[in-house]
């Protein structure tokens, strides 16, 4: 039954957001709902997609000096609390143990929601020079968060990701790593999966539990609201402080320790589903989808027509990522499948074609098909993947455009967002009551002062008072 | 402090074998301990070694079909329940929790100690059909056994590992697959990590809480005693039928899938540690090594060494997984320091070497010190390497035999055990009441029955009546 030959349909994204959005990550096979709520079974579709993410990250946080360490999943009660706003902040959404087999806990451990705690006390053991200093370690893991709603990717009891932790001499040096990361971050969105983003800071109101700052990269989803993509912290002295990170310095004293951590999560794959995808599934940019390339023979019953196929996977499979469905299902429920998986190319081979000395590749993302001569088969496809990519990241990027509006007035505002939703760029005095009020009137948040400044206006959008900082606003997810 | 300028120096191996282990999981940087009883900090030159092991095993495990997943972490107390072995087996060794935030929960959750469970409820949802199967599924994941004793890699709170669980339409194509996974195991800790195994099967109770059968790969480790290296178990279809895992067969009718389940974990370091290591410290496989050579330029300071040294790097580094050590400790320091860490080759080049166009390369395991003209290098080291896996592996296969003892009576066994430790071959009569009573009066378990039987006596060593079976015992870790 699981194999039906039948066209897989899902709700039109313009009709229903929400509903298109999980008919996408349950007909592409990307995940399963569990008997634990709010946590997913990521399905091997979506599980080969988090490992090309992860491939591509993993290699430039190592060419970016980092090593790779495993902290321990669980944090007892009086670790936690050794950092006040950290734990103020994650308190009520960690998940306890309190008991061991039969045996109840004398002391209660929660479950990581980020390891700053492991690593503080790691830290403290192994530093005491400034000669063994920056330490620069990452962990891949997964964390636990006691969230009240989940969906699939975007909000999870549990999910995965690496979290960076590292920890520097000076202020400055902690400065530029903490921006450097965000940096790696948004190369990964923009350069890989052609997502693009909007870099800035976190306000005082948004930042991480415990950190001086908080750098984000916000990119904007097709019904108009932001998904904060990945973060990146200066956590300054205060982790240093709490758990007693020191190190003697160039002049013999001690000091302590100036800290970062930045975390980039399974998360994105919702932002990749969303950004690209449309009402026949999945669309994959071609640098992070498991299959580049699928083989779809027609009236492959014919003599000679699987032989071909088969040929031609193993001729392009060592320059891309190939594969053949030679199954007995008909070819139109295979071209159905593999859009709605968002397989960037499908090479259509049949009798007539053979015979001719050529081949059709038809392009996920416009449905475009080309005849191809098979001597320039591989030349072709690769272009047309560059070509898939680039089309993707400028279609995305105009988009976001298109849904950016520089804001004056609060009236302005405020009708911006009964009518439609995006991104308002628009003046903040930089006071918290003001962010506060804006949210309650109006659900929009601050996502972020860009680092890119301009002054758009002089007074804040709220209050109209001195304005300080151009705001990136959004309803977010 | 970090830098000390000392030798560092470890507990012999033959004087107190405990403390010779902990010596060098701390000072070769494989772990740290952590505020959490019995969780270790991997440290980056341990999570190195993993991280090789994985990718190895990783590419194995993908070339024979299989794909990765990912499961919860967290299991409900009504799904852990539904197979009744299963949970008996599991129940005293489990981590609850029970409250979110402040929230207690309605049913506790406990921390996966292994997953058949919820592959169990996913296989339920996905398979139908025969054309549905196989299914291969593996995973990359941490689990958490709530063990007493604990020791680094060896026994620990938490611990990483990968588990398959695969789904086959009839018993032969499952036993197939287990013992297929068992062969793949075997190739890893001998081919890759230089670690013999003796291949066989578990007792009835021995075999993991469920299975039908249990297959196992056993290593020995210096002090007599064995390690259980990897499982892989045919589980028969008693999870299917708890789980309800039916599909329709060939002919129409309604079936239970049968199941395998097979593991490999980070414990493989510990074995890793003792088989090869030595009063200086770690000795590493060249496959495994994260460094495989270690430049360390004499007499730094003079003209042209350190240019010599970086050169060589780069020209090595496509070949190898070289590092080089500039720092301005002293080349005492460096080469007691790379010792301790095992790694197989040292490159020692000074103001002479260079000047006679050659360098000396140091062998870890042996100590041999060979004079190598510059020209051959590259293919001198690619010698030397393929020398010390080969070397490692011949040494721990000499120590096996060496302790391995084909035992006749009980007389004999006891005498054995009090005076020394290994494997002894004996026959068993198949009752569990004998191996239970050889337990109790030995502290000797059975290890396996290993696929290659002999009959090396009539009757069980321990009760005397027909004996069934060869079986390898010994006291294990």
């Amino acid at each position: 039954m699981s194999e039906k030959q039948f066209v897989k349909s899902i709700t039109s994204r313009d009709e229903d957001f929400a509903q298109w959005y999980t008919d996408i990550v349950t007909k592409a096979e990307l995940v399963d709902y569990s008997s634990v709520r709010g946590s997913m079974i990521i399905r091997p579709y979506g599980y080969a997609i988090w490992e090309n993410i992860k491939a591509e990250l993993d290699h430039q946080i190592k060419a970016t000096g980092h090593e790779n360490v495993y902290m321990p999943l669980l944090i007892p009660e009086s670790s936690l609390q050794i950092e006040k706003d950290h734990i103020e902040g994650f308190a009520p959404e960690v998940a306890w143990v309190t008991h061991g087999g039969d045996e109840e806990l004398a002391e209660r451990l929660c479950i990581r929601p980020t390891s700053e705690v492991l690593f503080g006390e790691h830290y403290k053991n192994i530093i005491h020079s400034y000669r063994d200093l920056p330490k620069l370690y990452n962990q891949w893991a997964n964390v636990v968060r006691w969230e009240k709603t989940t969906r699939p990717f975007l909000r999870t009891l549990e999910f995965l990701w690496q979290e960076g932790h590292t920890c520097h001499e000076t202020e400055a040096d902690a400065e530029a790593e903490a921006r450097k990361m965000l940096e790696v971050y948004a190369s990964i969105c923009e350069d890989f999966l052609a997502i693009p983003v909007l870099k800035g800071t976190k306000t005082e109101k948004e930042k991480f539990a415990g950190a001086k700052h908080t750098y984000t990269i916000e990119s904007l989803m097709p019904d108009g609201k932001a998904l904060q993509s990945a973060t990146s912290h200066y956590l300054g002295d205060g982790f240093a402080k709490a758990f007693g990170i020191q190190f003697s310095d160039r002049e013999g004293k001690m000091q302590h320790v100036h800290q970062t951590s930045w975390g980039f999560t399974t998360r994105i794959i919702g932002a990749l589903i969303m950004v690209h995808g449309d009402d026949r599934g999945l669309v994959l940019p071609p640098k992070v989808a498991p299959t580049q390339v699928i083989i779809v023979p027609v009236a492959q019953h014919k003599e000679g027509v699987l032989d071909f196929a088969y040929k031609l996977k193993d001729q392009l499979g060592s320059q891309f990522r190939v594969n053949l469905d030679a199954s007995d299902k008909k070819p139109g429920w295979k071209f159905n499948e593999y859009e709605m998986k968002g397989v960037p190319i499908r090479l259509e081979a049949g009798p007539r074609d053979i015979e001719a000395g050529q081949v059709v590749l038809v392009k996920r993302d416009t449905g475009e098909k080309i005849q191809t001569p098979i001597a320039s088969v591989e030349e072709k496809i690769g272009e047309l993947l560059e070509d898939i990519q680039d089309n993707l990241m400028k279609k995305a990027t105009a988009y976001r455009e298109d849904r950016t509006k520089v804001i004056q007035t609060y009236a302005e505002f405020k009708r911006y967002y009964e009518e439609e939703n995006g991104f308002a760029q628009a003046m903040w005095c930089g006071k918290r009551e003001c962010e506060e009020k804006i949210k309650e009137e109006t659900s929009v948040t601050s996502r972020c002062i860009p680092f890119k400044q301009e002054q758009v206006a002089d007074t804040c959008v709220y209050c109209g008072e001195k304005a300080k900082h151009l705001v990136n606003w959004a309803k977010a997810y």
